[in-house]
């Protein structure tokens, strides 16, 4: 935990409120640059920023992962939207989670879930106010019309029953929860990183369940094939081009190359099943 | 339009003036953040807004089309940078355009003439005044040297006739206006986007000036295939795999095909030619 | 020089401190994501400025080279977080070096020293004090858990020697400067930037004693081929699809093609030789 997190709006007028973009708009397109439009026109005192903007398209566990990978470390208060829409200008419900810490915004397709599970849900408000979202809502771009408004509303302190009815369920993404089986921890794989980790749905909890620590070696299935990988503190604690199984920053069960790509050598796909053992 | 986007700069001290930028420097090189460097040191209290260094190299209409895109949801008074500069260090002018919204800034090539057709000329400067340059003038890299320390000087509130000689003329884009012809339309693909949407010059007007309505199914020219396309409201309309023509987000004619990819199942090109008619 | 650029932060606690951001990890992953938390959290009022985070993976050259190419454009005391970090986990040191303009934090393994030649080193800091690091340390992540969270100290005011102990030395990176050998002069490519240009180590200095100016052909040797190219001051200066030669944005010598790609042309690599002679 951050020493300074509990420092959020409240009771301090001066701060300006910080609203988080993440998406898979890509960097292209006039998406993006549309939702900073909305909300500098609505909240100027607002501080935008992007999260990403590269999450793979339509890829909500993607999406998912990396906003439960970075709220903790923002300041209480703050306001995530995260857009990755497949079902955008469907019937699927538009969110608002007040979680202990912040505020996420986005479909209710799972995308919010695995960081408001991790955060503790204190209220869950569907957004059926049209009265904060822009006069006339597209169909294909809600993540501007709709949510980047009520984001934007929102930081200006409307009140957050205001924006809709409150409901008391949303979508759970479609991360299984690992599960272990004997001396057998059975996850699944939910993201292949640019530097070519693979990164488990496995936690550091989950690990110690299984009564493992740092130093000795572990059996991976992955696919069909079995790996014996030591099971390390940093990449350093193999040489060159060894795999290393270790808790990334994130918390969670990473298989790594030391300056290799573990991604290509493992042949890892997302969403694939990998299984830890002891030897 | 935006309820508050009205709120400008004029009679409000406090307010923090938006300095957005556009380019195609991608974002692995030193420009992008050099023209940052350079509007902090002569304009500290902007706000910088990036909105996309990913334009296609050279390619000066998909950088006019994005600027087009985004500039209607940004508060009154932003000032926009759109740097796609093939002719950098040669005799193309220089431009701040003043519209009745905000400001554009960046060369005379077209990559403006698209979002100041829409949001209204009031005002033509041709940036002569090297007073609000650089004192050294790189001959490749303007982006810096030239419009953003212009950008920053305007952010400070220099007058927008200091910075050079009014003009009564720019360069036009090459995007044709479509042309309609009995009960067909044709126009041109200006943007292929990143979900593979294919993006047309035919705006909502151009469809209702043919009758068209969503529900029925038209005929769409595209190189040399006829495909009968539904003409929806939403990628919902149409099952998974099926293509749409609809209204995107931008107020123009987009062909997609429902969590598929237009681009590749047309085999557009940007700059081809598409005709539209009734069945 | 920018005009504006002593206006630094001393004196005026009004202003809000610059971070600027620039790392090897993509636009993908949590990784930038989190160090922004990181940031904010301690520092609300700290400027977030992205230089770059498509720094080729693991490349100390190309992250140390687009650092020290926009250190000068920005406000003096600004704050430069640079995390190319192959070494992560392992015994090299974390330093921030304070420059006559700027503070430069990151591992100590090149990537902040040709930044920090150019400015003129005042200060060297071996960071240590765990005091203003995050309490959880990964050993996978320092850019969040050290480097962020130590910048964003600095920006909050506490004196640059309370992060550590003084140290006289830091690892120059492996940029060779050019050699001059009567008519020749032998640099390296440094980067290959996204317009194709080929960037090398050799500057307008180099190039000065050497007796060329603008407008004489040149002998470029690249590999095994030998190349006639002209040396001119802008694109414009030769015809399209002909190599120019001509000192960049940044100072330094580059191979460009009018409208063309001259590191396809060249097939130039980076770290490869070049030698320029008289013809």
């Amino acid at each position: 935990m951050n020493r300074n997190s509990q420092m959020g709006m409240k009771g301090d007028t001066n701060v300006a409120p910080i609203i988080t973009l993440l998406s898979d708009f890509g960097n292209r397109d006039p998406y993006v640059g549309s939702m900073k439009g909305v909300i500098l026109s609505i909240c100027r005192k607002a501080r935008i920023v992007d999260i990403s903007h590269e999450i793979s398209k339509f890829s909500v566990s993607h999406g998912a992962y990396v906003l439960a990978s970075v709220v903790s470390y923002f300041p209480s208060g703050t306001i995530h939207v995260c857009i990755v829409d497949p079902g955008v200008g469907t019937k699927r419900k538009a969110l608002i989670i007040k979680t202990r810490r912040d505020y996420l915004i986005g479909p209710d397709n799972g995308v919010l879930a695995f960081a408001a599970n991790r955060e503790g849900v204190e209220l869950l408000i569907e957004i059926t106010n049209s009265k904060y979202m822009r006069d006339e809502i597209s169909s294909t771009f809600h993540g501007r019309d709709i949510f980047s408004a009520v984001a934007a509303h929102l930081a200006n302190g409307v009140p957050v029953m205001e924006f809709g009815r409150e409901t008391n369920e949303f979508v759970q993404p479609d991360f299984s929860k690992p599960v272990q089986n004997g001396g057998k921890l059975s996850g699944e794989i939910i993201h292949l990183d640019d530097f070519g980790n693979v990164v488990t749905n496995i936690s550091l909890e989950d690990i110690r369940k299984l009564g493992l620590s740092p130093g000795v070696s572990v059996k991976i299935l992955l696919g069909r094939a079995v790996h014996e990988v030591r099971f390390g503190m940093t990449y350093g604690d193999v040489v060159k081009g060894q795999a290393v199984a270790l808790i990334g920053s994130t918390g969670l069960l990473e298989i790594s190359v030391n300056s290799g790509n573990a991604s290509f050598s493992f042949k890892a796909r997302e969403g694939s099943k990998v299984t830890i053992s002891r030897i």
